[in-house]
């Protein structure tokens, strides 16, 4: 597969601007998102081809429960990123948009004045089933959006369960939007998206700055409390970037510059410790492996010796019929039976 | 495999009381734990054997932070039970065992009173690996003790990480012990812990009545905040269980009458709505699919195939070659190839 010449869609993505270079991107995101086999080859040999041409680019995970503002701060942090003459490519994980019939950035007047900005990109989530595939299609359409050309990549989420998880899992930080509401921050905590957040931005400030100036006091204890801060163990370490905890008003386009300074200070601590390249290279791993158990499990699922007794042995297990470690035993070896070249999962399941 | 016929080993669990039945039980457990092929095959024959005997007793789930006062309170706990005629096993999870040499149940002199009762049996963790494993070992024993006709199993784990996840996925009810100490509750809140208790236990109450008073309240703030407790949503549901928070002292041997009332309730009420039938059938199904999935990545990791590359390919995607998910699907391939049985996982991983 990786030895396919450079294809035309390769060049194009990489040696053009403009109208061609922005239509090669959408090709290419579309064959990326294909489920048809013989695209997918297709697929991972462009993917190989511009692999030296990505990782240039900025990485920024943007979550935010519905109603904190995500698109209109996402909006202006382009706007505000183009003018300094930055390209931007904004992607998503929605899970929900292949149930609900649209993506959470499917409507482009969501983001009207960016999305007709020639500097930016924007895509709507894949609607492809699971979480893990949906975040998948992200994280190659991000690979061929720095490929393009584009240095700052944000890829936002709704907050909804792990999919949060997943963006801090493919960018280099990870913000969370907070509204200056009381228990919006034990959510976060509850959701465990605190403790993934590099930077937690109070947005809307403009609608109560008194609760916004509580709820950072309240969310920067819950930080030393979980001790995610480094405040609370020892000396202040200059070298490596603590959680913070801002204000702003999206809406009012005020603060954008202190958030963007912020950004701008997390990347150059991370880059000189190492600790952003060594994360990259760890979400590279996981992502990897991920992928594999995620194959695993479809081929487990599609082995006609295991669907020949499944329903039976859940119906047995359900009925206290059978133990649960004892069926598990027994598809496992129903799986790997006709192939010799597997250990037998039987013995030590 | 379920054709076996009734073992001596499974006649002497559920024919007989006193010492038989204590090595019988001892004996059944050592042989569920053995890592052998035919240990593995007569433990499965003895489990399909017991399980129409199992079930009948109320399983408590017990964590807490190193220091909560988890042994002093199950050996309490455990002497009011057998006091009231109850026939009591204590049986522990504790991945961290096997590194540290020690099981936290391993040293019976933990609980002296307790382990020298014939009504009761103390069986430390298993010391196996990875926490599925353990965990599975743990269930297998909840069984066999059901069998023996062990009427409260209660399941403790030491308070780390996924350990307490294991042990509210074994049980009918998890208790959360917490001492009165501020923050106490945002780390439960942040390993996820606080979503799974249905009683949160403020122990040690002792030491300082006036902490674990402003404890109790601010749990119970928690909870309501993060929409655990029914209280604020609409009427408060009289047929529901909704988590609770109390304090006691297991040390001056106060407020276990209440502690054991309150389960007695949890238990008649999740009885009466079916709750309860529904969470052992979930856990059932759940624990299948949690070793078919730890099966499943033993067999990937022993493939001939895969080993002869994973290395490679590895490496590769750490040095930006390779696309994690091109990665993936190769391997995959490779896992699959050699059996038609087998979808291809290329096409759609």
């Amino acid at each position: 597969m990786r030895s396919v010449p450079p294809s035309s869609l390769a060049q194009a993505l990489l040696a053009n601007r403009g109208p061609a270079q922005r239509r090669a991107l959408a090709k290419a995101i579309t064959l990326l998102e294909s489920t048809r086999p013989d695209h997918r080859a297709q697929a991972d040999a462009l993917l190989t081809e511009l692999l030296p041409h990505t990782g240039k680019s900025f990485r920024l995970g943007i979550s935010g429960v519905p109603g904190v503002g995500k698109s209109t701060f996402i909006e202006a942090l382009g706007l505000f990123l183009i003018a300094r003459g930055h390209r931007v490519a904004v992607l998503a994980v929605d899970p929900s948009s292949s149930v609900s019939g649209g993506s959470i950035l499917g409507d482009k007047t969501r983001m009207e004045h960016l999305s007709m900005d020639e500097r930016a990109y924007i895509r709507p989530s894949p609607a492809s089933g699971t979480l893990g595939g949906v975040a998948e299609k992200t994280r190659e359409a991000m690979l061929v959006c720095e490929a393009a050309g584009h240095d700052v990549v944000i890829v936002e989420t709704v907050g909804v369960g792990q999919s949060e998880t997943a963006v801090a899992g493919m960018t280099d930080m990870y913000c969370l939007l907070q509204l200056p509401n009381a228990g919006d921050d034990l959510q976060a905590i509850k959701k465990g998206v605190m403790e993934l957040a590099d930077l937690v931005v109070i947005n809307k400030v403009d609608l109560d700055a008194a609760a916004a100036t509580r709820a950072q006091a309240q969310i920067t204890s819950s930080l030393r409390l979980l001790g995610y801060s480094g405040h609370s163990h020892g000396p202040h370490d200059e070298q490596v970037w603590h959680p913070q905890v801002m204000q702003l008003s999206a809406l009012k386009n005020q603060g954008l510059d202190r958030f963007w300074a912020a950004v701008a200070q997390f990347q150059k601590l991370q880059t000189a410790n190492g600790k952003l390249a060594a994360r990259r290279q760890q979400q590279a791993k996981d992502w990897m492996w991920e992928r594999i158990h995620a194959g695993l499990r479809q081929q487990f699922a599609a082995s006609l010796a295991v669907r020949g007794v499944l329903d039976d042995r859940t119906q047995q297990v359900l009925q206290g019929r059978l133990a649960a470690s004892t069926a598990a035993r027994e598809l496992l070896h129903l799986f790997s039976g006709s192939d010799p070249n597997l250990s037998n999962g039987n013995s030590h399941a």
